[in-house]
């Protein structure tokens, strides 16, 4: 039996409702019904009948109120939100005070009072929640991760973390780009530019496999063509425990393809990782030789090994990374449904309060010259 | 409007099954609606069921016949042909004779008579014909055969495929192992083992991006634990024309992941490409820089850029490739319907039949000793 | 006819002694003559004897005094300083002063103010100064130098350069490692650690490459076993002319062998180098493969080619980068014997002040919490 | 105490001779004080001049009656013979009948039967030996070799070296260069080309690292341009005891700088090494994580660690693995010196005759159109 899904946002010439479209539907496992997919009834309509979609609406709200009516065994049971930002919150909010468990895009809400606020209906619903962070749905990702957290590492003394793109290094949204034009309009985007687009990746991958709680940041920011948002961003870090980082993002470095990537060094050992070569994990000890781990090898721990669909010699992509979170919130609610609450291997509202905090302070910092702050509460 | 899909053979614990499944429904295009799954009637109709199709038969022939009397609008309109090697031929060509169009795993057919025989039928009926070497599908492969076609690299002087592999370094097939199994047993693989395996895979891939005909090859096989197929494959090539070629794969090299490799030498360049980089390209010309072409990037060729669903930094792998395959494919088929008989980018009968000739050449040389041998005609 | 050459320290248990003499006696070009090699009268010339040297003195004041009266067909024409740091700048401006050419290990000082004295005894004495920072000798260096200088990236953006090290992951200066416990003692070396030992080279080869002088900093530094010196630093760098940087170095990293690394961003490319893989230069240009520049090749500016003394295919290494400062050295010196007063293509003691303006710069920052300071001037 | 060495050819402008005398310095155990560097006596002496040797002679026979006239405290104490090829043997033969030790250039004859004579030249007069195949001096070959024979890779299975080189593309030798005019001149350089130049080292480091003895082989060559020596190379393998193997050289693949590669296969592990990346051995193991091993590291065995210079950071090259050889043969002669016979690491006359067996037996092999012909024996 496959899972009943519905999106609102996502309409034809979005990318991000392509990749949601795509990820979903990788294992079979879930069937995409019904849409509320543009910001105009009649685009939207003809959107969800482009797609083959059973049931097409012409806005968020008339989607919720008529699913919400529907038998049981046919309404949507999860809805993916892949709106404009600042839609996540209401969107997502309204759908899960109905019930339906949620996919929300990244980043979370605006501001970290929104995404508290999304926490706490989130947890008084008791639906399961999917924040979309994809790259830590890599399989090497989640091998990382347990090996710091079971002490291969050692204690940690210093991360490093880099996300580096060039798409905006020419001045794109003057140029008629509309991904350029909204990402660098503080109006629509929010007052972080790649810090909230990018670096929000960056953070979450970096609490993801190290656990680690940010302390206090010193964010220094640029921006080229006169844009009122950052493009280009570097943090110094201070974690609880006394480990120190430094987190990088940029839209203006000239040729890169992107991350993120990161280095993670402990009293025992260093990781390092690449986004765009996801199926090789270094691993260095000292004084030993360096070691490759290899996406696929019966060596991993059990969630790399679940997270692969190929074995080795047959490389998988971004595709299979990003399956594997709608892969694993599909066995949530699979597991929900019968009553067990499982241990969730995928970022949610939680974490998207906790990068809101992050994206906020750094805001502040930078705001302030490049002051230390301590990052703000992202739990009550 | 989805073409309508049926598969005979890759019944529930066959990985082939699983991949053409996955790679046909990537671009959800293509609705999988019916099968006949496995050897046994029952075993066949579980599968069906399982995987949710619409229509689960007891074998291939009453596949055929049902859907051969359901209306147009309603049967299949092409099969996937994945069962054990010998029923290539034989189902392949009874849904060619009534109009069906045809993917096919690779090998084609147990020998080069049965593959020139399907290539009159295939001819004949006029149906579309898929061979399923997955591995021309990437679009940095699409790359290289545009880049040698348009004279990049001046005239071909020197050819090297490598595809190696580890997993029979142990003799599997003595533990119970049944991939392995089958796969060394001459009853059921035929003659040739690694060099049907993945030695086709390597030459079909030479000479999709080359386009050189191989005129005459001498060979020297090697194997293990007393098999009584070949399991490691070194072969010299002439080319017509004047190159000359290595090919070599093997499936006992230790911890080797898989490939195929290739470099290729012209008088005015060189490409070199590995399956485990599917990204990436390298271009060198003499005295120049080396260049490294990357997948996605607006400078690739049209084919290429076709072949592509991501932008860059975001890695493609494995299931974009072979999804290209039934891409294109589906193209096609839709492009007869209008009438359109276009150039088809995918592998196809005749592919299967070189491939073949290639494949019993190399057998009489290593029996032979090693002794050069003029390769035999596929064509006629 | 080759320079005369005396060495003051370096003793034989002495890495840096070993290192300067096999770097100036590889284009047999010096003849090490003379050397008071070590603290002590008797070691000292008990190494000059097992070194084979003509002449061993007790002491440097012995050796300047000594080698002072020889006539100027036997004295050495420059000496080379590989002391404690403390005596650099003793020993440097004693030489100087006597018209004696000198080639002074890293750091020049231990302080701004003591560099920037020597500055004027250099400059006054009208000898030639070579600081041996031995990295930026790499022809792949000067590459990257000569296409920032020659416009090929357009302006620079952001610069990331960092050097990691682990061999001070473990407290070896408690475990009777000698270069562990003087680098780690602040009476021996200075208030800085890591960031005068490694970090100095890092920024010295940020300013060599991109010409950039750093406006103000931020820096934050680590230490682990209760150690009075830094380990690792993160630096934050705002450029004159809105670049921005990030500049750090660690000698706790586990398992990393040593940088330093650089990626320097600019409006129309990207420039990338590795120390441990010297011989590649990564180029990006915006909608371009990805050009990798090698050593060797005659498409390089002159400097690199000059730099070069093997033809590709032959990698050269970390001694022939040395060897480049001490060749430019005595090219150097030996147009001035003739009167010319050429371009030095090597570090000299004004960019020894430099460095001493960001270490001092950057300890009061990170002494004061982690504030921006503005770099102090290094000219007057 | 340093050895006393002098040179027959290597004048002004040949590339071999300025690389024997950087590499015989390397370590200042070796002063080079006579010479007869050119063929006729005027360039020999100027040559002698300008090197600064202390004895200059007109020709290899007035060095030899000379030198061997001079008290033992005077007279060279080794001769490095690195004249064209044709005169190997009958310098070689002629310093070591009285009683010099020689270091001699590869190939070490034009013949089997010549390199047989020299043998026995060599075994009778009791001298030291040493062919310079330099590619086998570095400490990663020695490494690999010490796992090969210490069982770590298990029973070999397969063999694959390469070495690609590409200058030879367009057609030099007609365009007034030297090194190409005489490489494809068959009466200069013996009919064997690429084969003997390039061919020669990477079946010298497949036997040094594995210590396998070839049955028989099949060869196939290339020449472009009408020219009358190979300048590409393949060839199959067979070795005693059931391993197999490819061997492949070229002067004429676009845009390659050189080699040798090789990758080693066994029953319980592989090695890949490649010449251009000479500091990493790359040790894959079945179901385990590659390793990486790296230059100057602990982990490695005796003969890799003396063959190091610098600790891990700082790379080593061409240079060093070339001073290897000559360190070894230093430490040689002074053993023998004291009346030891040690163990010698390094390539000696036997290597050479079992090279010449080789280019002998490719040759026929080409020649007869691609046969499989048996090895001919070098020890008799």
């Amino acid at each position: 039996m496959k899972l009943r899904m519905g999106m609102v946002g996502g309409g034809l010439d979005a990318m991000a409702g392509e990749l949601h479209r795509r990820a979903s539907a990788l294992d079979s496992r879930v069937d995409f019904v019904a849409g509320a997919l543009s910001s105009t009834p009649e685009r939207s309509r003809a959107a969800a009948k482009a797609w083959g979609l059973a049931r097409g609406y012409g806005s968020w709200r008339e989607m919720l109120d008529a699913e919400a009516k529907l038998p049981a065994t046919e309404r949507i049971e999860f809805v993916t939100v892949v709106t404009p930002n600042h839609l996540h919150v209401p969107v997502s909010a309204a759908f899960a005070e109905s019930g339906f468990h949620v996919a929300c895009d990244k980043p979370i809400a605006l501001s970290l009072q929104e995404a508290k606020q999304l926490c706490r209906v989130v947890e008084k619903s008791g639906i399961v929640f999917l924040l979309t962070h994809n790259y830590t749905g890599y399989p090497m990702v989640k091998q990382a991760r347990h090996m710091v957290a079971s002490g291969e590492l050692g204690n940690l003394v210093k991360v490093v973390v880099d996300y580096p793109q060039g798409w905006l290094l020419q001045p794109l949204e003057q140029q008629g780009h509309k991904g350029a034009a909204w990402r660098t309009d503080p109006s629509k985007s929010g007052a972080a530019g790649c810090l909230a687009d990018i670096g929000s990746h960056a953070q979450h991958m970096m609490h993801t496999v190290t656990g680690l709680d940010i302390e206090a940041l010193c964010a220094d920011f640029g921006h080229l063509h006169g844009r009122k948002v950052d493009d280009d961003i570097s943090i110094l870090l201070r974690f609880r425990g006394g480990a120190r980082g430094i987190l990088s993002a940029s839209q203006v470095m000239a040729g890169e393809e992107g991350g993120p990537n990161f280095r993670i060094y402990g009293t025992r050992g260093a990781l390092e990782w690449k986004q765009l070569e996801p199926e090789s994990l270094v691993f260095r000890q000292p004084g030993q030789p360096v070691r490759i781990l290899r996406r696929g090898e019966a060596y991993l721990c059990d969630a790399a090994k679940r997270a692969s669909r190929l074995p080795p010699g047959h490389p998988e992509g971004y595709f299979e990374a990003f399956g594997n979170l709608y892969r694993n919130f599909v066995d949530a609610i699979e597991a929900r449904r019968q009553g067990a609450r499982t241990e969730h291997d995928f970022p949610t509202a939680i974490d998207g309060a906790r990068t809101m905090a992050f994206i906020e302070t750094a805001l502040e910092s930078n705001a302030a010259g490049g002051k230390w702050m301590r990052v703000k509460d992202h739990t009550h």
